[in-house]
Parts: structure tokens; C-alpha cells; sequence
């Protein structure tokens, strides 16, 4: 697969060399020895690990390292909240309970309502208010234990986040966020300081603990300028430098056939009923595509099929079966997911309107 | 006087030419239609308004024409809390309460912590904080009604700030903000979006009422570069543009007699002791200056001589009585103010504690 894509927070178009994301982005691949340690925690693998769903870091080792020395770490990650949330959102956030599971930790969940007011002059208010709940049930319905998610609202919980961010913002440049991230003249200004409002999280459990709190953020690649720019004041800051994992991200499914990497693409959002799902999948033009460059098997493989021999069993297959009855099947599975996705989803509002101190 | 000084939010040095500034940033003079409005409602004038130490104004006429239709408005300004307290910073507090005794306005008073915090990468957190205190205690002392003042303390009180801040920042531009106030590439990304914060404020009433709620700041002309992004903004946000009242600034005493505009020069804190005032002004050289540029007079002008008369004969005198005798008189008032301030100033603690939500 060529480098011909774009990949940054705002933009992921074309195809992407995730392999090649490594090196331009200065990231290490998670190599047997990480798998190992995983294992030792855990028994198993979660099959985003086994796959590769989650393949690259930084200071995953470290983080473990202060794990297994007694020192807890925070799971920190987010959701800028526009739209509705479709399937590729879930991957990470399935990743993340799996996380908050095994080792116990604390998730920090920020909002990026600002960021997304200043990403789009059009979008109101109550409009990324309104995203925010939404978001969150869909977040909380994963099982999240309550108990231990934080949420920052960048808007409605500003006093525990301006505080930090600033802290974050005088250790770095107009220069730096514009090398990083590259903004123009027509942003907004608010857009120069964002950077700082998504690296505070990072620092909050050590600030209130007063002592250095292990990091962990659990996100798509395509967020990494942010960790770099965080992990530069950390070192200033006297903090722990946040550590990552990062996942691929799920491409959309596409009409036409051709895999793209571009999210949503054609996305199954997690409130379409089962007759929206069967058009969208029933609509991929699959013909002729082998298991690399078909987008259902890669909703099997991110999502939807736990099993490895399974898995193997529908690459194998490919082109030899119909690719309809794949649809089928597909469909089958996506319906009986999102139904206890959106059963769960409604017991949530509670949950929500707490965590969101509503 | 040249017009050789620079003077806006960060730097005022030089001499100032205050009539060239009303051309050069676009405002209007006081004159005395509005000087005549004043009267009725007080009976009098303030002798800032008599000597032209507030001189200059935007929309001063709509904020007291939407007074007289019932409309009251709110006051703004605020402090930078950066350092102790010195008699030019008391010039326009001492107008601000004035104009909040006339017309029985609340006062919103921003301590810019987080401006004082980008600005200088040596001052600690800690220190900021100590001066916000502190320099609130000054401002107590002056007076002011607590049932009608809020303290909005930017890294304190966010959640009231950030929000309104960025509906400003998202109607704005870094271009917009780097015409203004001339950044460059080694600022912090904060103080691109710090404008927005210092703006906020002006709506922050008209938010909380659901109604245009008109605000006045009484402020030293060189903050005007604010007030110009934050009333092109206004018009976007469907909120009163903010109406300003501009002071001339106090100049420092000078050793050498060479009055001079920049702030502090060398300044009398309300914290010095009577042997430092004295030392103080006896250091001035006067010998041989007309009262335009003793800078004596001009703490008499601005300060201590609230009688027209009694500071003509001060200017008479100019020259033809000894500049030690003109010198005594003000050691001695200058000291009967401070002891009285600080005394008002001690009484503060707890109501200072309560503004500040301590």
C-alpha cells in the first residue's frame, strides 16, 4: 500500500501506510516483548492486540514498568463531540474498558466541545451539548465501571482543565504549535491554545496527587502531534511524559469497493436500525476484492470476529464463498451488536447525566 | 510634548502625546455635552472628569442614553496581579468607584493571572495568587459596595470565562489578533487566545440575563487594543459593543526630574512605609520645572488635590515657592492617605476571602 495518504487530529483521507506512520511519526511497533508482559496480566490477548489493531507506542514499556513497581497509571482519552458516533469510534473505546479492566486504572474522558465549536463556525452550542450526552451514553454503554471515569468537558469543567493547560501553554511556542500542527492566519485563536486544553488531562492526577502519575492514552494514530507536543512540556513540567497506544484506524465502508481509509467513509452509525445497516452493508460494491482490500472483512477483523480461526476461516474463503452470504452474515452480527449496544445505551442516561455533573 | 512614546497593553514608555492617541486609536474626546450628562446625574464632577484625567471615551453617549431608558449597565476593568499596588493603579479604581456609587452599577472586576503567568516564565503560580489577594485588598479598601462587585480570577473562576471567551475566539482570527497586538512566533500559544479572555467579561451580563446588558470600562487608554478585537466581536455575538472611558496614566516620580509616562517609573506603593515616601520624593529633582512637567504636580493633579483652587495655587506657586515646601505638603498627604488606606485595607481579609471564593 502506497504513502499516498493524509493523517493528522483534523484529516485522514487516501491510504495509509500504517507501518510507514512509524517511522514518520517517530513511534516504536508493539513487538513480542510488550505482547508477553500483556499476556502475563491478562492470560490471553485482546484480540486488538493479537491482530495488530493496536501496533504502535511510546513508553508503553514505562508505563508497565511503573505498573508492575506499584504505581498505578490514568487512562486518559476523548471524543470531540459533532456528530453521532459511528463503529470506527468504538474500537479504541473497546480497547480502553479492556485497559480499565485489567489493570484496574483510573479513565480520564475529555469532551473537546471547544475544539469542536472552533473546527466549525456553523455548528451551536447546544448542538456539541447535545453530541456530548449522546457521545457518552455510547461511551458508558461499552461498561465502563462509573466508579472510575472522570469527565472533563473542555466548556462546562474549565476549572479543572484552563489551570493545567496553561501551565502546558507557557512552556511552549506560537512557533511550536504552528510547526506541529500547522495553523494559518484564518484560525481561530482559540485553536493556537487547544493544544495545551488536550496535553492537561495528561497532568491533572499528578497535580492532584502531588507526585508524578503515570499516563496512558489509548487513541487513534491520527492523534499523535498532540502527544508529541504534550510529551515536550511534560519533560518541562516535571511530569511523567504521557505514554500512547495507538490503533489503526477502521476504514469506511465503501460503496464503490474501494477501501478507504477516509472516517467515517461510508460509516454505520451506532443508531442505525437494522434495515439502514443491511442497505449500507448490502451496497459495498465487494466483487472481486480479497480480504487486504475488502472493507467487510475488515469490519470482521476490528469488530466483529473475535475468534481467530474464525477470522481465518472468512479470509480463506474470500472469493470462494459468495460474498453475499459474507453480507449476511455481517449484517447478522452488526444488528445483534448495536441492539444491546442501544439496550445498554438507554440504561446509561443516569450514568451520564452524573459523570457530566448535569 | 512629541508624540515619540509607545504605549499599549504591555509596554508605555516615553512622552506621551494623549490628544495624538485619541486620533490614533479612533476615539472620541470627552467633551462637555458629556460632561453636562454627568452633572445632572451627580450634581457635580468628579475632578477626574473636571481635569481631563479621563479624557477619552467610545459609545460613553449610548451606555448613558440606554441609562436614562432604564437599561443599566454593568462596569469592567481589572488588574494584572503581577506585583504590589502603586498610585497610578489607583487612578482609575478611584474613578470605577465613583462610577459605581452614581450609577448604583455592579461591578465585574477580572484578575488577569493567567495573562501575568504567559508573560513571564519566572513568575510561579504561588506568586500570582499572593498578589491577587493582595492587590484585592487595595481595591476593597477604595470602598467599593461588595453585594455589587464579582471577582472573576481567570485560573480560579474558568467556568465562568472559557466558556464566553471562546464564542469570542471563534468570531476572530490569529491575523486578526496578530494585527492587533503584534505577536510573534516565541509567544505563547496562550496569549493568542488571551484577548478572548480578557473580552469575555464585557458579555459575560448579557449571557447571564438573556438580554443586551450595556458595559462600561473605565481603564488607562493603553488597554484600548483590547477593547477594539472585543467590539468588532460584539457585533457578531449580537451583544452591545463595550463602551469605554479612557484615563491618562499617572507618570512615575523620577530621580532625575525628567517626568516621564512609563508605569511604574519610580512608584509609590500603597505598602510604603512613611520614611520610604518620603525618601521618595525628596529624591525628585524639580529645580527649575514648570508644573507641565514636575511630575510633583502631577500626583497633586491626579491624587491629592481634589480642590481646583487650592492646585491653581499650586501651579501659581510654581517656581516662585521652594519646590522643598511643595514637597513636604505632598510627603505628608501622601501619607495620610496610605495610613488611612491600609487600615481599610486590613479590614478587607474576610470580604476579599469571600470575593475571591477562597
Amino acid at each position: 500500500m502506497a504513502d499516498n495518504g493524509v493523517i493528522n487530529p483534523w484529516t485522514v483521507s487516501g491510504e495509509i501506510d500504517y507501518n510507514k506512520l512509524i517511522e514518520r511519526f517517530g513511534t516504536k511497533p508493539i513487538d513480542w516483548k510488550l505482547l508477553d508482559r500483556f499476556k502475563k496480566y491478562t492470560g490471553g490477548l485482546h484480540f486488538h492486540l493479537r491482530r495488530g489493531v493496536f501496533y504502535s507506542h511510546r513508553d508503553l514499556d514505562v508505563v508497565l514498568d511503573e505498573f508492575e513497581k506499584g504505581n498505578r497509571f490514568v487512562i486518559y482519552t476523548g471524543r470531540g463531540p459533532s456528530g453521532p458516533v459511528h463503529l470506527g469510534h468504538l474500537v479504541p473505546w473497546i480497547f480502553t474498558r479492556y485497559l480499565q479492566q485489567t489493570f484496574d486504572a483510573k479513565l480520564i474522558f475529555q469532551f473537546t466541545d471547544d475544539e469542536k465549536l472552533m473546527l466549525n463556525p456553523e455548528l451551536t452550542e447546544e448542538e456539541v451539548d447535545h453530541w456530548t450526552f449522546e457521545n457518552a451514553l455510547d461511551l458508558m454503554a461499552l461498561g465502563f465501571e462509573q466508579e472510575k471515569v472522570e469527565f472533563i468537558v473542555n466548556r462546562r469543567h474549565s476549572e479543572k482543565v484552563y489551570r493545567v493547560a496553561l501551565k502546558v501553554a507557557r512552556r511552549t511556542t506560537v512557533s511550536t504549535v504552528k510547526a506541529i500542527f500547522g495553523f494559518d492566519g484564518d484560525t481561530s485563536p482559540a485553536f493556537m491554545f487547544f493544544p495545551a486544553m488536550q496535553a492537561a488531562p495528561c497532568f491533572i492526577e499528578s497535580e492532584r496527587e502531588g507526585r508524578p502519575v503515570p499516563c496512558l492514552i489509548p487513541a487513534g494514530i491520527d492523534q499523535d502531534p498532540f502527544w508529541r507536543m504534550t510529551r515536550d512540556t511534560a519533560t518541562k513540567l516535571g511530569y511523567p511524559k504521557p505514554a500512547q497506544i495507538h490503533c489503526r484506524l477502521l476504514p469506511g465502508l465503501s460503496e464503490g469497493g474501494k477501501m478507504s481509509s477516509s472516517v467515517p467513509g461510508l460509516a454505520i452509525y451506532t443508531t442505525d436500525g437494522p434495515d439502514i445497516v443491511e442497505e449500507k452493508i448490502n451496497k459495498v460494491n465487494t466483487q472481486g476484492r480479497g480480504p487486504e482490500t475488502c472493507s467487510l472483512y475488515q469490519y470482521y477483523y476490528f469488530l466483529f470476529e473475535e475468534s481467530d480461526e474464525a477470522l481465518t476461516r472468512i479470509a480463506e474463503g474470500c472469493g470462494a464463498r459468495a460474498c453475499a452470504l459474507c453480507k449476511a452474515q455481517l449484517i447478522e452480527r452488526v444488528n445483534n451488536v448495536l441492539e444491546n449496544h442501544r439496550v445498554r445505551r438507554e440504561g446509561k442516561r443516569s450514568t451520564v447525566t452524573d459523570l457530566l455533573n448535569l
